[in-house]
């Protein structure tokens, strides 16, 4: 494995979407949901490991999962652990890996991924970040990965390439970025998909330090200059409370929207190797590997369950007997603390995290 | 109030169809069920209490419940609740309380009622019972009520009358007794309806004691010679050893089967106060005071319900968060250590119960 290649996983998220299966205390990339056997996390951790050096995964996460992080990838080492002290979406979190491994190895490659997406096809997911870091390695380009849509997708955030601009790189196709677009509506997706001009925005993005660097600067001036500054705290005991104040100062701003839209160095990769951001209950069910015979999936210690068909079962008490019936496309979801029995469909969770967040007295429910 | 009238309230059951709500360990009769503030049993007491002397309530019971009814009848005398060591239905509850009541006032009359029927005119019943009683005190005949049934019902035992032998009482037509019928199909309650000649078995009964011992001695020899060998244990210390002898040794037999379809003194009383047995969760529906504007049963300590109709919904740990959502005719039932999602119409939960009985180690769920 090249020496200079490099991996950033942001694993920083509190997303809502699996409330109550999913906790602040304990969100997404943290939980096997899908029941694999591993979390979200440890699955990218294994997937990258296959590809940059293991001691060259760096994982970026809120200063409250560095328990969990550590429980999850037992002996990483604590420089590669990047806590941050406050959310501030993806951008800060570049920058802050970004600075800290210039001035550790201003040489490296990296690949920036979240920690939270499935992919199916591992071998084609390998092939795919190699070409291009090898790529990237050469060139001052940003790179991100498109996905080639296969269904119009409502739940994805879609980028726009310039058709003309098609070239390959090691048997991929590539195209400039022409913009970034949010999750559209049915109509609107059914026509990105017609005009063979979008992809789904994977988040993962390949590129050298030396272009990230000079594109935070020239997109994010105020934030690059806030993690310059800490050149000679990185690595040290200074570092934590230098980055306590930078991140209490910084902006919150996505990487997308803060450079990859703004610079005129973007790229697209075009890939396909089975992707999805699970961002959904039903992207969970479409994905399980654990459906019983009635499409269900059942975790729970002792159930009764009959009936039932296309539904998600879910509790954490394993003595507690568990009955369900006569239902189809259902969630039963027990926490203990919580209760949630809805349809499978339901897209209004969020809502409720919503109601919750702002409702006095309820924040242990989060 | 009449000092030789008692009441005899058979609250031993064990009935299932209300688990997980109901269980062994607190059985329906001391719930509330229906949220009105006072158990079945508690509800049976107070109705009685203004029918005959507080004093002269007996509670029969399994010792199992002992604790129970002390709690939710403060004050009641040692010697007023009986307390059965063996399951053994109706029959032997009755002559329990039957020579026991001998051995103290031969020249009683009394009401024997079930403990978790619903009574919704309460002026109406107290009528019936005392013209019922002051008849009953003066012949050896043995009452039963039965109820005008308003509907083809599927769920209550039904009783024929001889139309032919109706005359009247206070007020109150009798008739004698054809037969006694279990449960019927819908085909077969709707011929009963249109007969006329079929009323809903109350399993209320009203006798003097001289009546009844004769009938119980005549029917069902065995079972009242074990009762009435202990006429000198009754109201000593002796009681309770003898009572768990006899009992060992008795049958398991109903009043109905053993004594009521036997004897040729059966009368019914016909009466129409409002009763049910509130024997299925579709009727405690039906008879709950607090449905709400959607039309559910709400009994949590924390929820958020929306898009939610006609649906059940009962918690028991008061901090717990319970969130239901788009669902309409549910029963969401959470007691701690067994939780139940299923359609308010489902008529199998008995079969839950049935299979947890001969499983092994699942006892404690019961």
């Amino acid at each position: 494995m090249n020496s200079n290649f490099y991996c950033i996983i942001m694993a920083g998220g509190v997303g809502s979407r699996f409330w109550p299966v999913s906790r602040i205390s304990c969100p997404k990339q943290f939980l096997d949901i899908l029941g694999m056997g591993r979390s979200f996390l440890q699955m990218t951790f294994d997937r990258f490991a296959g590809i940059v050096p293991k001691e060259n995964i760096l994982i970026v996460t809120s200063d409250r999962y560095a328990e969990l992080v550590r429980e999850q990838i037992p002996g990483i080492p604590k420089d590669n652990v990047l806590l941050e002290p406050y959310r501030r979406n993806t951008a800060p979190c570049v920058a802050y890996a970004t600075y800290k491994l210039l001035s550790s190895n201003p040489d490296a490659t990296v690949v920036v991924a979240p920690a939270d997406h499935l992919i199916t096809n591992e071998d084609k997911f390998e092939n795919t970040v190699l070409a291009a870091m090898e790529r990237a390695s050469e060139t001052d380009a940003l790179y991100t990965i498109g996905i080639k849509p296969t269904r119009p997708e409502t739940n994805f955030g879609y980028i726009q390439v310039s058709k003309t601009t098609e070239t390959q790189i090691g048997g991929h196709t590539m195209f400039d970025v022409k913009t970034f677009t949010e999750k559209p509506n049915l109509e609107m997706a059914k026509i990105f998909l017609e005009t063979g001009e979008f992809f789904w925005n994977s988040g993962i993005f390949i590129w050298n330090l030396k272009a990230i660097k000079a594109e935070l600067e020239s997109c994010l001036p105020l934030v690059a200059r806030g993690f310059k500054a800490g050149g000679n705290c990185y690595y040290t005991e200074k570092e934590e409370k230098f980055i306590h104040h930078v991140y209490a100062e910084c902006e919150s701003v996505s990487i997308d929207y803060g450079v990859m839209e703004k610079t005129a160095k973007a790229r697209v990769l075009m890939a396909d190797f089975g992707w999805s951001d699970v961002g959904t209950w039903q992207s969970v069910y479409e994905h399980s590997p654990n459906l019983d015979a009635n499409g269900n999936i059942i975790k729970c210690g002792t159930s009764m369950i009959s009936g039932v068909n296309g539904s998600i079962i879910s509790t954490v008490d394993s003595k507690k007997l568990v009955i369900v019936r006569g239902m189809d496309n259902v969630m039963v979801v027990d926490r203990g603390d919580v209760l949630l029995v809805c349809n499978r469909d339901d897209r209004t969770i969020k809502d409720i995290v919503t109601d919750l967040m702002m409702k006095d007295n309820t924040e242990d429910y989060l």
